[in-house]
Parts: C-alpha cells; sequence; structure tokens
C-alpha cells in the first residue's frame, strides 16, 4: 500500500458553453459539488458574442459519476456541453519523458567533437582517473527508477509495465522540479535476488537508485542487500519518501495540537512498506515510544526488531497520543476507537481509515488524511542534495533535515507545503546537502 | 575492433588574433598542413581594427603534435595566438543526455494528471490491455544502449564507465537524428550470460536493445541468445550498423569500378565483429564467394559455419575481386600484395591496413579507407524504422533496405553520403519499414 497515491481518481474535461450572464459558470460547480465531483483548471478558451467557451477539470471517482455528472450539467439553463476531453489519456499520449541531447548538433566538427574521433579522448581520461565519469557523463545525474510492478499505485501487483506510467511520472518530476534524470528500470521478477542482481549489474550507470512501488516484505531486504553492497544512494521512496513527508506533517500536526513529538507514544496502524518507514524515521527522530499493529505477524516482529513494540489495534488506539495509518483499509478506524485529544493521520488514499471530519467531532484535537501528503514532496530534493554532494547514502540525518525543511515551508494551517512551492525543493536540497556533509557520507576518491 | 571509429584523433581549438592583410590565414592553414594535423570548422568570432579573431578547430593525434603546432603557429609573423580552447572536453561536461518531461506542468492540475491520481487510470489500461503500453508509455520509443565496455572505440576493453561518453554520444545521435530515446546501461561483467539475463530481466523497459563495444566472440552469443528469446529487436551495431555502412559503399565502389557485387570474390581480413558482419551480410546480399582470414581460427570457423570460406592472408589478396580489412592492423596490407583491378576498402581507424593512394598507385581499381565509413549512417535508420513498425527483429530484409538507401544518397564519387545529410536518415527508416512489413516481422496484438 502507498499513502500518498490516490488511486480512483479520475481527470476529466468538459468545454462548455455558458451564456455570458452571471451566475451561469456557479450553476456549473454547484451541480458539480453536487455530484460529488471536485473542480480542478477553469479555462477561459474563447469570448464569444453571447457564450463564453470555458474548459472545466473535474475529478470523479468514476465513469458512472461521470456521466451522471454530464447530464445533469446539459439540463442547466443557459449551458451547452460542445465537448468531453480525456485530459489525462491525451496528457500521456507517446509517452511523459525522453532522453535528449544537451549538445548542439550542428556541423560535422560537433559530431567529431561528441562521437568519434573526440570522444575518445575523453574515454581514456575517465580509464585513468575513474572520478572524471563524474565531471564528463550523465552518470552522476541519472537515478535508476527501478520497480517490478508488484504494489503500484494502490493497484497492487499489476506487473512492471503497467507501472511504467508511474515512473514516468517520477521521471517528469525529477527533471521539473530539480533538473535530475530520472530512468526508468523495469525488472520482470518477483525474486528479490533477481532484483537485487539485476540493479547490482547495472548499478554504475546512475548516480543514485530510486526503489519505487515493490511490494513488503521483499523490498525491505532487496533495499538493505543494495544499500550495504553500493556506494551510491539506494532509497525505497514508499518507506523513506513517505516517511520524510510524515514526518514533517507530523512536525506541524503536533505544533497544532500543543504536543511534544518525541515525548509523544505514536501508534502505527499498518506496518507495510510505509508504515515501517515511518516508525524507523520517528524512532531515529527520538520518537521514544511507537507501538504498530499489523495483521501479518512478521511485520509486527519488524517493528520490533525495529525498537518498536507491537499490539492489538484496540491497544494501539486506546495508547497512542498520534495515530498513523496506512492500511490501505478505509473506515478501519471506527469513532469509538478514537482517543480524546489525540492527533490521527488517517492516511490511505483515496479513502481514509477514518474521515478527518468524524475523528475531529469524536474527540481528535487533529486529524488529516492523505490527500496532501505527497511524497513527490520529500524524493526531489533528497536525491538532488545527495547527488550534488555525491552522497554515499541517503543517512536518517539527512531525511530528518528534508523533514524539517517541509514542514518549515507549509502554510499556516497546512501540514505541508504545495509540491509546486516555489522553494521547497531548493531548499530541501540544500538541507539535504548539509546533513549529508556533516554526517561524512560523502564518497572521496583517492587523491582527494 | 570497431572500424567505424577513428580513436586517437584529438580535437583542439586555437583562438587566433590574425592581421587583417590577405595571406595571414594561408598561413596558418599551411602551418596546419605542415604539421600533419588537419582543419574542422573556422569561425571569425571578432573583427578588430587591424586584426580578426578566429577560432580553428584542428585534429591531431597527439598532444606533443598539437604543442609543435601551437610553437609554429605562434612564430607566424603577423598571428597572435590568443587562447587554447579544449572544445572536446568543454561540450562533455556535465554529461551529454538527460531524461526530460514531455509534458507541461505548470499548476496542479497538470501534477494530478500525469501523477497521482490521473495515472492510475492509464495503470489499469495496460494492465487490462498491454499493447496500450505502446499508446500511453515511453517504452516503444527506448531504445537500449548496453555495452560491459570490451570494446570501445579502437581502445579495448577500458570498462563500462570509461565507455559512458560513447553510448551517450550514440543517444545523442539518436535524438538528433531520429528522435529515438537511446538509454545507456553498462554492465559490469565480462560473463556473456551475466550480460544475457541482465538484459531480458530488464528488456520490457525498451522497444529495442542495441548491443555496442562488446568484444568478440562474446558479442555473438550474447546477441544470438537475446535476439531468440527477445520479441523486440536487438542488433549488435559494430557488427550489422558497420556492415550496412559496408554494404552501402560497396554497392557504390563496385559501380565505379564497373564489377558486379554478387558475382564478385570478396576478401575479409579480419574476421571479429566487423568483419563477421560484413560477411554475414554480403552472403546474405546474394555474394556468392566470401573468403576469409583471421589470426584466431575460432573466427575462421564461424566464417565458415556462416557459408564463407577460409584462407591465408596472401590466398585471400590473390583471389579477391574485392578486399575488405577491419584487422585494426595498420599497414598489414603490402603494395606487393594488392591485386590489380581489385577494390580494396582498409578500414581500420585512424590507420587504415594500406593507404588509398599507395594502393591505386599499385593497380587498385578504387580503394578508400574507413574514415567516412561511419555506422551512425545505419543504425539511426534501422532503429527508428523498426520501432514505427513494431518489427520483432531487424532482419537482413531490413539491413539490405537500409544499405541500398545509403548508397542511393552518397554524393557522386562519395561511397556514402554524410552523416548529416538531410534526408538520409529519414529515407533509411522508410525503407527500413517497407522490408519489415514485406519481410513480415510485425508483432501482432491479440485482436489486431
Amino acid at each position: 500500500m502507498d499513502i500518498e497515491k490516490g488511486a480512483g481518481k479520475i481527470a476529466k474535461c468538459l468545454r462548455l458553453m455558458l451564456k455570458d450572464k452571471p451566475g451561469h459558470l456557479s450553476s456549473v460547480t454547484n451541480a458539480i459539488a453536487q455530484n460529488n465531483a471536485s473542480v480542478g483548471d477553469i479555462h477561459l478558451v474563447r469570448v464569444g458574442r453571447t457564450h463564453n467557451t470555458r474548459e472545466i477539470v473535474v475529478y470523479v471517482d468514476s465513469e458512472e459519476q461521470f456521466d451522471e455528472l454530464v447530464e445533469a450539467i446539459s439540463k442547466l439553463e443557459g449551458i451547452i456541453v460542445e465537448d468531453l476531453i480525456d485530459l489525462v489519456h491525451q496528457v500521456h499520449e507517446g509517452g511523459k519523458i525522453a532522453t535528449r541531447s544537451r549538445v548542439r548538433i550542428e556541423t560535422i566538427t560537433d559530431v567529431r567533437q561528441i562521437y568519434t574521433p573526440g570522444v575518445a579522448a575523453i574515454c581514456k581520461d575517465i580509464q585513468r582517473s575513474p572520478e572524471l565519469a563524474n565531471k564528463y557523463t550523465s552518470i552522476p545525474n541519472q537515478v535508476a527508477i527501478v520497480t517490478n510492478g508488484t504494489a503500484i499505485l494502490g493497484l497492487g501487483d499489476i506487473g512492471a509495465v503497467a507501472g511504467m506510467p508511474v515512473m514516468e511520472g517520477k521521471a517528469v518530476l525529477f527533471d521539473h522540479l530539480v533538473g535530475v534524470s530520472g530512468v526508468p528500470i523495469l525488472i520482470q521478477s518477483h525474486d528479490p535476488q533477481v532484483i537485487i542482481d539485476t540493479v547490482l549489474n547495472i548499478a554504475s550507470t546512475f548516480g543514485a537508485i530510486k526503489l519505487e512501488d515493490i511490494k513488503a516484505p521483499e523490498c525491505f531486504l532487496i533495499e538493505e542487500v543494495l544499500d550495504a553492497q553500493l556506494d551510491i544512494p539506494v532509497m525505497h521512496d514508499d518507506q523513506h519518501g513517505t516517511a520524510v513527508v510524515v514526518l514533517a506533517a507530523l512536525l506541524n500536526a503536533t505544533r497544532f495540537s500543543g504536543m511534544m513529538l518525541k515525548q509523544a507514544t505514536v501508534g502505527m496502524i499498518g506496518l507495510g512498506a510505509a508504515g515501517m518507514g515511518i516508525s524507523k524515521l520517528l524512532l531515529s527522530y527520538g520518537v521514544k515510544k511507537v507501538i504498530g499493529t499489523d495483521i501479518d505477524s512478521n511485520a509486527r516482529e519488524r517493528l520490533v526488531a525495529a525498537g518498536g513494540k507491537e499490539g492489538t489495534l484496540e491497544e494501539v488506539m486506546q495508547r497512542a497520543n498520534i495515530v498513523i495509518a496506512t492500511t490501505g483499509r478505509p473506515g478501519l478506524i471506527t469513532p469509538e476507537m478514537v482517543r480524546k485529544g489525540s492527533v490521527i493521520l488517517a492516511l490511505s488514499n483515496p479513502n481514509p481509515e477514518i474521515e478527518p471530519e468524524l475523528a475531529m467531532q469524536v474527540g481528535a484535537s487533529f486529524a488529516a488524511d492523505g490527500k496532501s501528503v505527497n511524497n513527490a514532496l520529500a524524493f526531489p530534493g533528497l536525491f538532488r542534495g545527495a547527488l550534488n554532494v555525491r552522497a554515499t547514502r541517503i543517512n536518517n540525518k539527512m531525511k530528518i533535515a528534508a523533514a524539517q525543511c517541509i514542514a518549515r515551508h507549509a502554510e499556516e494551517h497546512e501540514l505541508v507545503p504545495s509540491l509546486l512551492h516555489p522553494d521547497v525543493h531548493k531548499e530541501v536540497t540544500a538541507a539535504v546537502e548539509r546533513a549529508a556533509l556533516e554526517s561524512g557520507v560523502i564518497k572521496h576518491w583517492d587523491g582527494d
């Protein structure tokens, strides 16, 4: 399960002609609200003599819901549904990434520099001084985005190829937010050893390895072995990217509730990749009591081995000041379980373990769901920072520094900032660089 | 050995101030010629009152030669050496490729389409109908450029990382010439089985596999097994890209000499990756007699297994109407070996087995070296064409069609066109598509 991703919401676009009189746009947004859909961007695409044309993006849960919405809008006075546009399919057509040249080719002289015969001098330089690969190749800016497709979004084991659109999405964000080259690598295997061996064999192509949407418990072993055997950063985003954003959210949530995070008892409901990643980072941050539960006894044992305690769902709910649920099971937390004054993050998407409004009604001091907790707030800066200083790994100090930085950039009363906040990724990068330098996880070359 | 790549030539740039009087530029180009260096681009970068500033690209064999050239030019009257610019190192700095987004991200609506929650709909579509990966992902436009670094240029086994600048160069050409996304994959192993397994494990990420600079004989087994096991094109460029361009060159060379290629006896000197690739393609094209030699008896056996005959160097030189040398051994062919009226392609770079002028003096009807025979004429269109029609392999019909197309685009008295010829890659693509469709190597999906 992956708490940061809202599988299930479908984006659609309606192109509408609206009579140029006050109130018609409101009648549309009202219809959308009554349909339980939500509104995205609204663009004015044409101003006509009697009607204006607007494209309105809406989010729905199903095709049926969308059909009903279109029917409702069609019946509104002064509104003509001109077209239905499937924006999502449109934007994914042809794939979302490409390998592009960073150099100019206009004359044969250009070719002779970037290719033969000129390139031979660069190859020989790197052969003599391997660290020059960091200066003269794209390797130190490339991050492999590795998946076997076993835990894609909330969709489960749909296969690596069906997971490619997600990997490309990560690469798009890498490029857009921090200028890293993300390179999707789909590995067709359920065997952790095959994934480990394959990544080891190709690892010298990359400056870092981002493991993605690989299911628990295999993800733990794969990350552990690769991290131990490679001298470049290896990070399973579903564990640690998520953990960083949750820590950031908790730093703000406890501030809102007047609670001290390190002194709190944190209850973890669900100990998959996200739950374990969060538990470990909280323990490393200094939280003394983490108590967790999962239907899988192996998962509970892993928490105990990491320094936490295990308990039943009821025990966790009774004892924890802060509850973090990452189970993928909507409605698992019932109102009577909620402890007065507790903070509850019910992070499963698209539907949380308990609706925040309900949790607050029955006494929680603060409650939120997973919609805003997007691990794309963390991974770009974590990797950019690690690559910039040639860190050999992404350690807890770097993750905590990233979380603190993300928390600081949230708007008043928000848990975390927007993914498109203009400064956050640059600032996270700088914070991660500093933490890496201070904790000494930097690769030193002979002669440095 | 790789006949298409002139290892050893170093590109340098001199920024010179030349007195604005006739004859000064000539004195510089004379000095370059006397130094046995060659001239690339000349740019006028500033027009001054008494002096003009020009940047002149020169190609030299060694740093010492360049130092001598700079000293010679410094002594010329009216010339001031203003700066020495290492163009090659400059252009390679920071690497030559990057993974870029093909989609716009301006608002959070954009993010929600390319990433969660919108992306889930695309993943589910592909899970249901795997062929949709060709429509909605970058996979069908991605070609893995796979090397283990064992035969990089003429430099030998310098390791995969030191070979990265060459792999990036191929990716740059792929992007620039035909819009394919080349993805370098460096595999740290000398074991063919490891390379095979690694490529098989990650193959679903790509629309085709380009093997690159892997030494013989391992390259033969690796290509054969991958081609048999994968339903996407697999091509070792050093064998087949080279073979296509050599066939193109031969089609023109035999035309110049009034010879019929299919009826000629072709002698192969050197049966490494390039020599074997050429031999096989010529036999497939319809050449009845191919006789070859190599210092390695296994290499000679491979030729016999492919339908050729083996002989000594002297026998080959005596019997062949057309000699193709790919040994990497300059001067191997002595003037007394040259048969009257024969066509000789001495393709080793940077120094051929016999200088073309010398071969012509002693009776060859046509002779050329490998400088113009660049396999970057072939691979872009071969892969672009194969990807466009979703060919399952690149077969001999497609290679021959590419060779014929390349030959047709050569200028009068040239063997092959320039790599930057405005139409050749588009035309090769179209020829390869037609040949693939005609020979039925197209993947059909259920329900197509």
